[in-house]
């Protein structure tokens, strides 16, 4: 294991920790365009400066750090011509509220010390290698997961991104614009300098635990999707409404919660109501209006359209029962993503003298990776084991020993694709 | 009917809509020591410096405007040394979060017009009256129903209160002297002034319309408290987390606002979570906290008792088996109270004549009456009718004309008392 790597893996983590860092919970709060996300973005500014990567800022808020050992037109094209030459890694730096330290830093962190490690084994690469951190990948401030990546390969127009604000109705343009990034949205130069992108990412799931190793590759992403789920009722007072006077969408929300999480076990999917809005949100009078965002994932498109539409009937049921109203809006979808096989099956068998089989496991989390497969990147994702399975939590955690394992393994994926 | 008393109403009535009302909902948003607060109160100072009222304002955010006609020993002692004799009116100004128009107001708006009405009439009382504005009536802000009340009649203490923080952490104590309230809490000195009280507001209820009556007198306010509900679980990330494995303590929630629901609805009491405070409250992650208050009313002390032992019984055995906590706080718990029967049973055949028999009904809100009833003054409350039921709305209403009885009606009552 290169020493000076570790080293610099280390410092890496010990900079970034305190960054967002909540003393009440230990959890982190690194929404974009914020004064902590700015201290963030210039941490990586300083660390690729420090390593003479040249850094690509896209108007999207994404940034992509380039090493290139050769003249530029390696990077546009392969050497027979047959497409864009750039190999991508990195993931993103924000966090969702009060999350943790390792979805998303660690894969920037593991890809910075895996630049450093090819220096230290000489590696001199034949394809330009770059190092991205995609913004607002948790979509925690402008309810868009990977916007960074969509609007970077043009899965979410200008004119979609334009119209977002945050929950203090602060729109995404002037937030960039006030963080100093200047905005200029849409299809990123830098994607047609990319032929293929590797995502390190934490495991959020217990797979590699179980099989006792510390890397794994990824198969695929299960569809998902977030869905606004709008109860209205009618306001009135908490002490002199008889019961069956009322039209309490909270009640209708809790039966439609219930209902949502009972389906998803039953079927084996994915169903959670984590975020709230309630209006008036007063102790003494019946709400007049619940929001509710419903987070769905499902095995297939299919079965996640069946999922969210028994969960939504089970709801305007209520709803009628009630008196009160339910309006479901799909806020984002995302199709299943199978992750390119020639791609995984090269790093699998490029890994294996090393580190033996590493197995290949879908996953049920939305990545930066799946935006750009699905724009036709080729694409691969490697997994580091998250002892707990712990994730979007203040728990989160890998151990160091695994972190720097992924950081090797990422660096030897990268001398399969270099060499 | 006073053609000048008709106009003074209806003057008062146009002076005070605009003031905290929403464009958006027409409901009301008269939070205590905002700046909307301070135009309501320089609204009602005016309103007694036009009448030559000696407005007297206790420390504790209360307006007590006195009506004399004769000298200040009068309104110490009864004639005959028997105990304060001052006759005291009033309601409140301020509003639950987008609240109705009628709930407090009226009873403000109708004692100035009952004061000019008596004018008119050429009374001459033979006992002060005052015109009462109470603070924080609905604790929509700091969280303690009728906090004015409860303050300068000794139900709060002044440390109690010292500690109370609206939803941002402004405490009390600062949020009134940003507002221009010298704060000094504690027992009001009008209140050893103050021989009986009579509050007039809009029933919130459909007593008086099945009834056909535009006016009733008060039997008893229900017992009822606010208990705060904290549900903790475990963040986790929304997609990875196998259903199985979770600890949610939204489910735990839902669950529990079902129970109430039902409960309350089974005893014929009432249950209401109408505010909820999540978090991290994000889409995409379990939440690892929900946060809900509880409204429960009912028709005894020892039925209370019984409805929140069961919601919190049927919560914590959910909390048992989703792996979460539930732990419950009662944060304002109000007796039963019983109005003066005495009092009462003078108003009611004092009126009679006029307004044929008057109702007695009971009510499940609180009140600054119930607050003063507890504290030993001799209390008794008027209601005016309220064609829907509907309070604590934008939705809520009282017909003009009924507006206008009631104040006759209360006029009458004082000519009863000051006679």
């Amino acid at each position: 294991m290169g020493q000076s790597m570790t080293d610099g893996f280390e410092q890496m983590w010990r900079d970034l920790a305190p960054l967002g860092r909540s003393a009440a919970s230990g959890g982190y709060f690194r929404q974009p365009y914020t004064a902590v996300d700015g201290e963030v973005r210039t941490w990586f500014l300083e660390q690729c400066a420090a390593r003479g990567l040249e850094v690509e800022a896209d108007g999207n808020g994404n940034l992509v750090a380039w090493w290139m050992v050769r003249p530029l037109q390696g990077a546009t094209e392969g050497a027979d011509g047959s497409g864009p030459s750039g190999v991508l890694i990195g993931s993103h730096l924000d966090s969702v509220l009060d999350g943790g330290a390792y979805d998303g830093p660690l894969g920037v962190v593991s890809s910075l010390a895996a630049v450093d490690l090819l220096r230290e084994r000489g590696v001199v690469p034949n394809r330009p290698i770059a190092v991205g951190a995609f913004a607002e990948e948790e979509g925690s401030r402008f309810g868009i997961a990977c916007l960074g990546s969509r609007l970077a390969s043009g899965s979410t127009t200008p004119a979609q991104a334009a119209g977002l604000r945050d929950r203090e109705g602060v729109p995404l343009l002037d937030a960039m614009a006030a963080a100093g990034v200047e905005p200029s949205l849409g299809r990123a130069a830098w994607l047609d300098r990319v032929g293929c992108f590797v995502e390190l990412h934490v495991e959020q799931g217990r797979d590699l635990v179980d099989r006792g190793v510390p890397v794994g590759l990824a198969t695929a992403i299960w569809p998902h999707g977030r869905y606004r789920f709008d109860f209205t009722g009618e306001a009135n007072h908490a002490g002199t409404t008889r019961m069956a006077d009322r039209h309490d969408p909270m009640l209708t929300f809790a039966m439609t919660a219930m209902a949502a999480g009972r389906q998803a076990e039953l079927t084996g999917q994915r169903a959670t109501f984590g975020r709230l809005d309630v209006a008036p949100n007063g102790t003494n009078a019946i709400a007049s209006r619940v929001t509710a965002w419903l987070d769905a994932r499902a095995a297939s498109e299919a079965e996640l359209v069946r999922l969210v539409a028994e969960i939504e009937g089970q709801g305007a049921e209520r709803a009628d029962s009630d008196g009160t109203r339910l309006q479901v809006t799909a806020e984002s979808v995302s199709g299943e993503v199978a992750f390119d096989a020639a791609l995984t099956a090269e790093l699998s068998a490029g890994l294996a003298d090393r580190w033996g089989p590493v197995p290949a496991i879908p996953t049920m989390a939305g990545h930066d990776a799946g935006i750009l497969a699905a724009a036709g990147v080729p694409t691969a994702m490697m997994f580091v084991r998250n002892p707990t399975g712990v994730s979007h939590s203040p728990a989160e955690y890998a151990e160091p020993a695994d972190c720097l394992a992924g950081t090797e393994a990422l660096a030897d994926a990268l001398e399969v694709l270099v060499s």
